[in-house]
Protein backbone atom coordinates (compact mmCIF):
# COMPACT_ATOMS: atom_id res chain seq x y z
CA UNK A 1 0.00 0.00 0.00
CA UNK A 2 2.73 2.36 0.79
CA UNK A 3 4.54 1.18 -2.24
CA UNK A 4 1.36 2.03 -4.09
CA UNK A 5 1.14 5.26 -2.98
CA UNK A 6 4.76 6.27 -3.34
CA UNK A 7 4.24 5.79 -6.83
CA UNK A 8 1.09 7.19 -7.52
CA UNK A 9 2.85 10.25 -6.17
CA UNK A 10 5.78 9.83 -9.00
CA UNK A 11 5.24 11.59 -12.35
CA UNK A 12 2.50 13.97 -10.41
CA UNK A 13 4.76 16.67 -9.87
CA UNK A 14 7.73 16.85 -11.76
CA UNK A 15 9.61 17.09 -8.58
CA UNK A 16 6.95 13.91 -7.15
CA UNK A 17 5.32 15.54 -4.21
CA UNK A 18 1.06 15.09 -4.58
CA UNK A 19 -0.62 18.17 -5.51
CA UNK A 20 -2.30 18.29 -2.39
CA UNK A 21 1.29 18.19 -0.11
CA UNK A 22 2.31 21.71 -1.79
CA UNK A 23 1.45 24.75 0.85
CA UNK A 24 1.72 27.75 -2.55
CA UNK A 25 -1.29 28.08 -4.95
CA UNK A 26 -0.73 27.21 -7.89
CA UNK A 27 -2.35 28.82 -10.99
CA UNK A 28 -4.22 25.62 -12.56
CA UNK A 29 -4.55 23.64 -9.57
CA UNK A 30 -7.69 22.06 -10.22
CA UNK A 31 -6.16 21.09 -13.17
CA UNK A 32 -3.34 19.45 -11.72
CA UNK A 33 -5.65 17.95 -8.89
CA UNK A 34 -7.73 16.71 -11.17
CA UNK A 35 -5.01 14.85 -13.57
CA UNK A 36 -3.29 13.27 -10.20
CA UNK A 37 -6.58 11.72 -9.75
CA UNK A 38 -6.72 10.11 -13.06
CA UNK A 39 -3.59 9.33 -12.97
CA UNK A 40 -3.73 7.60 -9.76
CA UNK A 41 -6.59 5.54 -10.84
CA UNK A 42 -4.73 4.34 -13.91
CA UNK A 43 -2.07 2.93 -11.59
CA UNK A 44 -5.02 1.61 -9.37
CA UNK A 45 -6.82 0.08 -12.24
CA UNK A 46 -3.31 -1.53 -13.55
CA UNK A 47 -1.94 -3.14 -10.20
CA UNK A 48 -5.31 -4.22 -9.26
CA UNK A 49 -7.73 -4.62 -12.17
CA UNK A 50 -11.24 -1.80 -12.72
CA UNK A 51 -12.79 -4.52 -10.63
CA UNK A 52 -11.12 -4.75 -7.80
CA UNK A 53 -10.50 -1.02 -7.22
CA UNK A 54 -13.04 0.97 -5.42
CA UNK A 55 -12.85 5.14 -5.21
CA UNK A 56 -11.52 4.26 -1.49
CA UNK A 57 -7.95 2.34 -2.72
CA UNK A 58 -7.78 5.87 -4.86
CA UNK A 59 -8.09 8.35 -1.97
CA UNK A 60 -5.79 6.50 -0.19
CA UNK A 61 -3.27 6.51 -2.54
CA UNK A 62 -3.64 9.78 -3.58
CA UNK A 63 -3.68 10.23 0.76
CA UNK A 64 -6.95 12.27 0.44
CA UNK A 65 -10.49 11.37 1.27
CA UNK A 66 -13.16 9.82 -0.64
CA UNK A 67 -15.32 13.10 -0.86
CA UNK A 68 -12.09 14.97 -2.36
CA UNK A 69 -11.89 12.61 -4.91
CA UNK A 70 -15.57 13.06 -5.95
CA UNK A 71 -15.02 16.62 -6.14
CA UNK A 72 -12.89 15.77 -9.62
CA UNK A 73 -15.24 12.98 -11.17
CA UNK A 74 -18.42 11.52 -10.91
CA UNK A 75 -17.66 7.89 -10.31
CA UNK A 76 -15.11 5.04 -10.75
CA UNK A 77 -16.77 5.02 -14.54
CA UNK A 78 -15.97 8.57 -15.41
CA UNK A 79 -12.13 7.42 -14.25
CA UNK A 80 -11.82 5.28 -16.65
CA UNK A 81 -13.22 7.03 -19.43
CA UNK A 82 -10.67 9.92 -18.50
CA UNK A 83 -7.86 7.26 -18.68
CA UNK A 84 -8.60 5.79 -22.16
CA UNK A 85 -8.51 9.49 -22.86
CA UNK A 86 -5.21 10.55 -21.68
CA UNK A 87 -3.63 7.14 -23.08
CA UNK A 88 -5.50 7.89 -26.44
CA UNK A 89 -5.09 11.60 -27.39
CA UNK A 90 -0.97 11.54 -27.40
CA UNK A 91 -2.10 8.78 -30.20
CA UNK A 92 -4.36 11.00 -32.11
CA UNK A 93 -1.94 14.05 -31.94
CA UNK A 94 0.80 11.90 -33.08
CA UNK A 95 -1.05 11.12 -36.07
CA UNK A 96 -2.27 14.67 -36.77
CA UNK A 97 1.76 15.57 -36.76
CA UNK A 98 2.38 12.70 -39.29
CA UNK A 99 0.09 14.34 -41.03
CA UNK A 100 1.28 17.82 -41.15
CA UNK A 101 5.05 16.35 -41.65
CA UNK A 102 7.16 16.14 -44.72
CA UNK A 103 9.23 13.09 -45.57
CA UNK A 104 7.59 9.56 -47.03
CA UNK A 105 4.94 8.01 -45.46
CA UNK A 106 7.18 5.26 -43.88
CA UNK A 107 8.92 7.82 -41.99
CA UNK A 108 5.91 9.67 -40.75
CA UNK A 109 4.74 5.65 -39.39
CA UNK A 110 7.52 5.66 -37.90
CA UNK A 111 6.83 8.93 -36.03
CA UNK A 112 3.46 7.65 -35.42
CA UNK A 113 4.58 3.76 -34.13
CA UNK A 114 7.10 5.25 -31.48
CA UNK A 115 4.32 7.58 -30.41
CA UNK A 116 2.26 5.05 -29.95
CA UNK A 117 4.48 2.68 -27.94
CA UNK A 118 5.37 6.01 -25.97
CA UNK A 119 1.57 6.74 -24.73
CA UNK A 120 1.19 2.64 -24.53
CA UNK A 121 4.20 2.36 -22.27
CA UNK A 122 2.67 5.14 -19.79
CA UNK A 123 0.36 4.41 -16.77
CA UNK A 124 -2.55 5.06 -19.33
CA UNK A 125 -1.46 1.86 -21.68
CA UNK A 126 -3.11 -0.80 -19.31
CA UNK A 127 -6.62 1.11 -19.26
CA UNK A 128 -6.35 1.18 -22.83
CA UNK A 129 -5.41 -1.92 -23.43
CA UNK A 130 -6.77 -4.24 -21.02
CA UNK A 131 -9.48 -2.50 -19.53
CA UNK A 132 -13.20 -3.59 -21.23
CA UNK A 133 -14.91 -1.19 -22.64
CA UNK A 134 -17.95 -2.68 -21.25
CA UNK A 135 -17.44 -1.31 -18.40
CA UNK A 136 -18.19 2.32 -19.83
CA UNK A 137 -22.17 3.61 -20.54
CA UNK A 138 -23.46 3.63 -24.17
CA UNK A 139 -22.16 7.29 -24.73
CA UNK A 140 -19.04 6.97 -22.98
CA UNK A 141 -17.90 3.68 -25.14
CA UNK A 142 -19.02 5.13 -28.50
CA UNK A 143 -16.62 8.11 -27.95
CA UNK A 144 -13.84 5.79 -26.98
CA UNK A 145 -14.61 3.63 -29.96
CA UNK A 146 -14.84 6.53 -32.34
CA UNK A 147 -11.08 7.69 -31.15
CA UNK A 148 -9.82 4.06 -31.53
CA UNK A 149 -11.39 3.73 -35.05
CA UNK A 150 -9.70 7.46 -36.21
CA UNK A 151 -6.43 6.16 -34.70
CA UNK A 152 -7.08 2.75 -36.80
CA UNK A 153 -7.94 4.54 -39.99
CA UNK A 154 -4.64 7.10 -39.99
CA UNK A 155 -2.53 4.41 -39.41
CA UNK A 156 -4.13 2.74 -42.77
CA UNK A 157 -4.22 5.55 -44.63
CA UNK A 158 -0.22 6.18 -44.10
CA UNK A 159 0.09 2.27 -45.32
CA UNK A 160 -1.81 3.43 -48.00
CA UNK A 161 0.17 6.17 -48.66
CA UNK A 162 3.59 4.19 -48.40
CA UNK A 163 2.47 1.89 -50.76
CA UNK A 164 1.62 4.83 -53.52
CA UNK A 165 4.96 6.57 -52.55
CA UNK A 166 7.15 3.33 -52.67
CA UNK A 167 8.03 3.62 -48.97
CA UNK A 168 5.56 0.38 -47.90
CA UNK A 169 5.47 -3.15 -49.60
CA UNK A 170 2.13 -3.61 -50.85
CA UNK A 171 0.41 -5.31 -48.06
CA UNK A 172 -3.39 -5.55 -46.64
CA UNK A 173 -3.68 -2.21 -44.87
CA UNK A 174 -6.45 -3.63 -42.46
CA UNK A 175 -4.71 -6.87 -41.28
CA UNK A 176 -1.15 -4.68 -40.96
CA UNK A 177 -2.88 -2.34 -39.31
CA UNK A 178 -4.09 -4.62 -36.88
CA UNK A 179 -0.80 -6.44 -36.50
CA UNK A 180 1.23 -3.20 -35.54
CA UNK A 181 -1.36 -1.92 -33.35
CA UNK A 182 -1.45 -5.33 -31.48
CA UNK A 183 2.28 -5.37 -30.73
CA UNK A 184 1.87 -2.16 -29.55
CA UNK A 185 -0.99 -2.65 -27.30
CA UNK A 186 0.76 -5.43 -25.83
CA UNK A 187 3.28 -3.54 -24.57
CA UNK A 188 1.35 -2.89 -21.72
CA UNK A 189 1.00 -6.80 -20.94
CA UNK A 190 5.02 -6.76 -20.70
CA UNK A 191 6.67 -3.11 -19.97
CA UNK A 192 7.31 -1.95 -16.82
CA UNK A 193 8.71 1.70 -16.20
CA UNK A 194 11.23 0.51 -13.78
CA UNK A 195 13.01 -2.28 -16.12
CA UNK A 196 16.49 -1.90 -18.25
CA UNK A 197 14.63 -0.66 -21.20
CA UNK A 198 13.27 2.72 -21.55
CA UNK A 199 10.20 3.37 -23.84
CA UNK A 200 11.94 5.17 -26.21
CA UNK A 201 14.58 2.03 -26.79
CA UNK A 202 11.11 -0.45 -26.94
CA UNK A 203 10.01 2.13 -29.18
CA UNK A 204 13.07 1.96 -31.75
CA UNK A 205 12.84 -2.18 -31.40
CA UNK A 206 9.93 -1.99 -32.73
CA UNK A 207 10.27 -0.02 -35.55
CA UNK A 208 13.50 -1.82 -36.40
CA UNK A 209 11.30 -5.09 -36.81
CA UNK A 210 8.44 -3.96 -38.29
CA UNK A 211 10.58 -2.37 -41.24
CA UNK A 212 12.40 -5.64 -41.74
CA UNK A 213 10.40 -8.22 -39.92
CA UNK A 214 12.73 -11.42 -39.22
CA UNK A 215 14.18 -12.68 -42.65
CA UNK A 216 18.02 -11.51 -42.46
CA UNK A 217 18.14 -8.39 -43.92
CA UNK A 218 20.02 -8.26 -47.41
CA UNK A 219 23.57 -6.64 -45.88
CA UNK A 220 23.63 -8.77 -43.10
CA UNK A 221 23.62 -11.99 -45.54
CA UNK A 222 26.77 -14.16 -44.91
CA UNK A 223 28.47 -14.13 -48.73
CA UNK A 224 27.18 -17.23 -50.29
CA UNK A 225 23.86 -17.84 -49.17
CA UNK A 226 21.23 -17.42 -51.40
CA UNK A 227 17.82 -15.92 -49.97
CA UNK A 228 16.51 -19.61 -50.67
CA UNK A 229 18.38 -20.93 -48.47
CA UNK A 230 17.61 -19.25 -45.59
CA UNK B 1 -2.69 -34.22 -17.53
CA UNK B 2 -6.22 -35.42 -18.01
CA UNK B 3 -7.51 -31.98 -18.67
CA UNK B 4 -4.87 -31.05 -21.71
CA UNK B 5 -6.26 -34.54 -23.28
CA UNK B 6 -9.39 -32.94 -23.10
CA UNK B 7 -9.29 -29.48 -24.65
CA UNK B 8 -7.90 -31.75 -27.90
CA UNK B 9 -11.42 -33.24 -28.31
CA UNK B 10 -13.35 -29.49 -27.80
CA UNK B 11 -15.18 -29.12 -31.27
CA UNK B 12 -16.47 -32.35 -31.02
CA UNK B 13 -20.09 -30.89 -32.06
CA UNK B 14 -19.27 -30.37 -35.62
CA UNK B 15 -23.36 -29.53 -35.92
CA UNK B 16 -23.32 -27.22 -33.75
CA UNK B 17 -25.88 -28.50 -31.40
CA UNK B 18 -26.25 -28.70 -27.71
CA UNK B 19 -24.55 -32.34 -26.61
CA UNK B 20 -27.96 -32.57 -24.29
CA UNK B 21 -30.36 -32.04 -27.62
CA UNK B 22 -29.74 -35.86 -28.92
CA UNK B 23 -31.54 -39.07 -27.65
CA UNK B 24 -28.54 -41.78 -28.12
CA UNK B 25 -26.16 -42.23 -25.81
CA UNK B 26 -22.55 -41.81 -26.55
CA UNK B 27 -19.15 -42.63 -25.00
CA UNK B 28 -17.35 -39.98 -23.70
CA UNK B 29 -21.03 -38.25 -22.69
CA UNK B 30 -19.43 -36.66 -19.74
CA UNK B 31 -16.44 -35.26 -21.19
CA UNK B 32 -18.87 -33.88 -24.53
CA UNK B 33 -21.07 -31.54 -21.67
CA UNK B 34 -18.18 -30.68 -19.88
CA UNK B 35 -16.42 -29.13 -23.02
CA UNK B 36 -20.06 -27.89 -24.64
CA UNK B 37 -20.47 -25.95 -21.10
CA UNK B 38 -16.97 -24.71 -21.20
CA UNK B 39 -17.18 -23.56 -24.53
CA UNK B 40 -20.66 -21.88 -23.61
CA UNK B 41 -18.60 -20.02 -20.78
CA UNK B 42 -15.98 -18.91 -23.45
CA UNK B 43 -18.94 -17.66 -26.06
CA UNK B 44 -20.68 -15.80 -22.62
CA UNK B 45 -17.58 -14.19 -21.63
CA UNK B 46 -16.64 -13.21 -24.59
CA UNK B 47 -19.58 -11.47 -24.91
CA UNK B 48 -20.50 -9.65 -21.84
CA UNK B 49 -17.22 -9.66 -20.13
CA UNK B 50 -16.56 -12.08 -17.26
CA UNK B 51 -18.14 -9.68 -14.23
CA UNK B 52 -20.77 -9.33 -16.27
CA UNK B 53 -21.44 -13.24 -16.73
CA UNK B 54 -23.16 -15.64 -14.54
CA UNK B 55 -23.81 -19.00 -14.40
CA UNK B 56 -27.34 -18.64 -15.46
CA UNK B 57 -26.90 -16.59 -18.78
CA UNK B 58 -24.11 -19.74 -19.35
CA UNK B 59 -27.35 -22.25 -18.04
CA UNK B 60 -29.53 -20.11 -20.47
CA UNK B 61 -27.67 -19.99 -23.67
CA UNK B 62 -27.05 -24.00 -23.39
CA UNK B 63 -30.81 -24.59 -22.29
CA UNK B 64 -29.57 -26.53 -19.03
CA UNK B 65 -30.18 -25.63 -15.30
CA UNK B 66 -27.85 -24.12 -13.10
CA UNK B 67 -27.35 -27.12 -11.10
CA UNK B 68 -26.55 -28.93 -14.12
CA UNK B 69 -23.84 -26.63 -15.07
CA UNK B 70 -22.29 -27.07 -11.41
CA UNK B 71 -22.40 -30.44 -12.13
CA UNK B 72 -19.56 -29.86 -14.79
CA UNK B 73 -17.61 -27.36 -12.76
CA UNK B 74 -16.98 -25.66 -9.46
CA UNK B 75 -17.45 -22.25 -10.09
CA UNK B 76 -17.16 -19.31 -12.64
CA UNK B 77 -13.46 -18.82 -11.77
CA UNK B 78 -12.98 -22.42 -12.45
CA UNK B 79 -14.88 -21.98 -15.91
CA UNK B 80 -12.24 -18.97 -16.46
CA UNK B 81 -9.41 -21.18 -15.76
CA UNK B 82 -10.71 -23.97 -18.55
CA UNK B 83 -11.33 -21.55 -20.88
CA UNK B 84 -7.48 -20.67 -20.58
CA UNK B 85 -6.71 -24.01 -20.60
CA UNK B 86 -8.55 -24.30 -23.58
CA UNK B 87 -6.64 -21.93 -25.66
CA UNK B 88 -3.42 -21.82 -24.53
CA UNK B 89 -2.54 -25.97 -24.89
CA UNK B 90 -2.91 -25.75 -28.94
CA UNK B 91 -0.44 -23.20 -29.28
CA UNK B 92 1.74 -25.07 -26.82
CA UNK B 93 1.52 -28.58 -28.83
CA UNK B 94 2.95 -26.16 -31.99
CA UNK B 95 5.56 -25.35 -30.62
CA UNK B 96 6.05 -29.55 -29.18
CA UNK B 97 5.09 -29.96 -32.83
CA UNK B 98 8.03 -27.37 -34.03
CA UNK B 99 10.75 -28.51 -31.78
CA UNK B 100 10.29 -31.82 -33.75
CA UNK B 101 10.35 -31.00 -37.08
CA UNK B 102 13.05 -30.27 -39.30
CA UNK B 103 13.70 -27.38 -41.52
CA UNK B 104 14.89 -24.19 -40.45
CA UNK B 105 13.89 -22.00 -37.15
CA UNK B 106 12.19 -19.78 -39.52
CA UNK B 107 9.97 -22.34 -41.14
CA UNK B 108 9.43 -23.80 -37.62
CA UNK B 109 8.38 -20.48 -36.27
CA UNK B 110 6.24 -19.75 -39.16
CA UNK B 111 3.83 -23.15 -38.61
CA UNK B 112 3.49 -21.80 -34.79
CA UNK B 113 2.60 -18.50 -35.59
CA UNK B 114 -0.27 -20.10 -37.97
CA UNK B 115 -1.65 -22.12 -34.68
CA UNK B 116 -0.93 -19.39 -32.45
CA UNK B 117 -3.51 -17.32 -34.44
CA UNK B 118 -5.90 -19.99 -34.83
CA UNK B 119 -6.31 -20.42 -31.34
CA UNK B 120 -6.77 -16.86 -30.70
CA UNK B 121 -9.37 -16.44 -33.73
CA UNK B 122 -11.04 -19.69 -31.40
CA UNK B 123 -13.87 -19.09 -29.26
CA UNK B 124 -11.03 -19.56 -26.51
CA UNK B 125 -8.71 -16.18 -27.76
CA UNK B 126 -11.01 -13.85 -25.85
CA UNK B 127 -10.04 -15.31 -22.22
CA UNK B 128 -6.96 -15.99 -23.06
CA UNK B 129 -6.12 -12.08 -24.09
CA UNK B 130 -8.90 -9.86 -22.47
CA UNK B 131 -9.81 -11.85 -19.02
CA UNK B 132 -7.84 -10.54 -16.31
CA UNK B 133 -5.56 -13.10 -14.75
CA UNK B 134 -6.54 -11.58 -11.37
CA UNK B 135 -9.79 -12.81 -11.41
CA UNK B 136 -8.64 -16.59 -10.72
CA UNK B 137 -7.28 -17.66 -7.63
CA UNK B 138 -3.24 -18.12 -6.45
CA UNK B 139 -2.40 -21.55 -7.78
CA UNK B 140 -5.23 -21.23 -11.13
CA UNK B 141 -3.52 -17.88 -11.82
CA UNK B 142 -0.28 -20.15 -11.49
CA UNK B 143 -0.63 -22.43 -13.57
CA UNK B 144 -1.62 -20.78 -16.70
CA UNK B 145 1.19 -17.87 -16.33
CA UNK B 146 3.53 -20.88 -15.86
CA UNK B 147 1.86 -21.97 -19.61
CA UNK B 148 2.42 -18.48 -20.85
CA UNK B 149 5.48 -18.44 -19.99
CA UNK B 150 6.68 -21.38 -21.53
CA UNK B 151 4.97 -20.24 -24.93
CA UNK B 152 7.21 -17.05 -24.43
CA UNK B 153 10.30 -19.14 -24.12
CA UNK B 154 9.98 -21.41 -26.76
CA UNK B 155 9.13 -18.65 -29.59
CA UNK B 156 12.54 -16.57 -27.79
CA UNK B 157 14.18 -19.88 -28.42
CA UNK B 158 13.12 -20.56 -31.98
CA UNK B 159 13.94 -17.02 -32.78
CA UNK B 160 17.55 -17.59 -31.52
CA UNK B 161 17.63 -21.16 -33.35
CA UNK B 162 16.95 -18.69 -36.30
CA UNK B 163 19.80 -16.19 -35.47
CA UNK B 164 21.89 -19.61 -34.74
CA UNK B 165 21.09 -21.31 -38.62
CA UNK B 166 21.07 -17.93 -40.32
CA UNK B 167 17.08 -17.86 -41.47
CA UNK B 168 16.28 -15.09 -38.58
CA UNK B 169 18.33 -11.92 -38.73
CA UNK B 170 19.88 -10.19 -35.75
CA UNK B 171 17.13 -9.29 -33.11
CA UNK B 172 16.28 -9.02 -29.45
CA UNK B 173 14.61 -12.61 -28.98
CA UNK B 174 12.69 -10.89 -25.77
CA UNK B 175 11.21 -7.90 -27.71
CA UNK B 176 11.07 -9.58 -30.70
CA UNK B 177 8.61 -12.01 -29.10
CA UNK B 178 6.43 -9.57 -27.27
CA UNK B 179 6.11 -8.04 -30.94
CA UNK B 180 5.15 -11.28 -32.35
CA UNK B 181 2.64 -12.40 -29.57
CA UNK B 182 1.21 -9.13 -29.27
CA UNK B 183 0.23 -8.78 -32.90
CA UNK B 184 -1.56 -12.80 -32.65
CA UNK B 185 -3.06 -12.08 -29.51
CA UNK B 186 -4.59 -9.01 -30.45
CA UNK B 187 -6.31 -11.16 -33.13
CA UNK B 188 -9.00 -11.40 -30.34
CA UNK B 189 -9.75 -7.86 -30.43
CA UNK B 190 -10.67 -7.57 -33.48
CA UNK B 191 -11.58 -10.87 -35.24
CA UNK B 192 -14.91 -12.39 -35.86
CA UNK B 193 -15.30 -16.17 -37.51
CA UNK B 194 -18.03 -14.96 -39.72
CA UNK B 195 -16.22 -12.29 -41.24
CA UNK B 196 -14.49 -12.34 -44.94
CA UNK B 197 -11.65 -13.45 -43.80
CA UNK B 198 -10.46 -16.55 -42.27
CA UNK B 199 -8.36 -17.45 -39.34
CA UNK B 200 -6.00 -19.27 -41.88
CA UNK B 201 -6.08 -16.40 -44.52
CA UNK B 202 -5.08 -13.80 -41.11
CA UNK B 203 -2.64 -16.11 -40.50
CA UNK B 204 -1.10 -16.45 -43.88
CA UNK B 205 -1.04 -12.40 -43.59
CA UNK B 206 0.61 -12.03 -40.40
CA UNK B 207 3.33 -14.80 -41.45
CA UNK B 208 4.09 -12.63 -44.98
CA UNK B 209 4.28 -9.67 -42.34
CA UNK B 210 6.45 -10.52 -39.45
CA UNK B 211 8.73 -12.22 -42.68
CA UNK B 212 9.17 -9.23 -44.59
CA UNK B 213 8.20 -6.03 -42.26
CA UNK B 214 6.79 -2.86 -44.02
CA UNK B 215 9.70 -2.22 -46.53
CA UNK B 216 9.39 -2.77 -50.35
CA UNK B 217 10.52 -6.25 -50.80
CA UNK B 218 13.64 -6.64 -53.17
CA UNK B 219 11.94 -8.14 -56.02
CA UNK B 220 9.03 -5.36 -55.70
CA UNK B 221 11.58 -2.41 -56.03
CA UNK B 222 10.59 -0.80 -59.36
CA UNK B 223 13.64 -0.31 -61.49
CA UNK B 224 15.60 3.00 -60.96
CA UNK B 225 14.25 3.76 -57.16
CA UNK B 226 17.22 2.73 -55.08
CA UNK B 227 16.53 1.44 -51.44
CA UNK B 228 18.04 5.14 -50.39
CA UNK B 229 15.20 7.12 -52.05
CA UNK B 230 12.27 4.96 -50.48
Amino acid sequence: MNQTRRRAKIGAEPDGTSPWAGRRRRPRDHELKRDAVIRAAARAFNERGYHHTSLDHIAADLGVTKPTVYYYVANKEQLLFECFLAGLTPIRQALGDAERRGGTARDRLNEVIRGYAAAIASEYGWCMVRAHDQDLGPEMRHQINALKSEIDQGIRRLLRAGMDDGSIGSCDPKITAFALAGALNWIAHWYRADQALSATEVADAFVGFFEHGLRPRARATPPGRSERNT
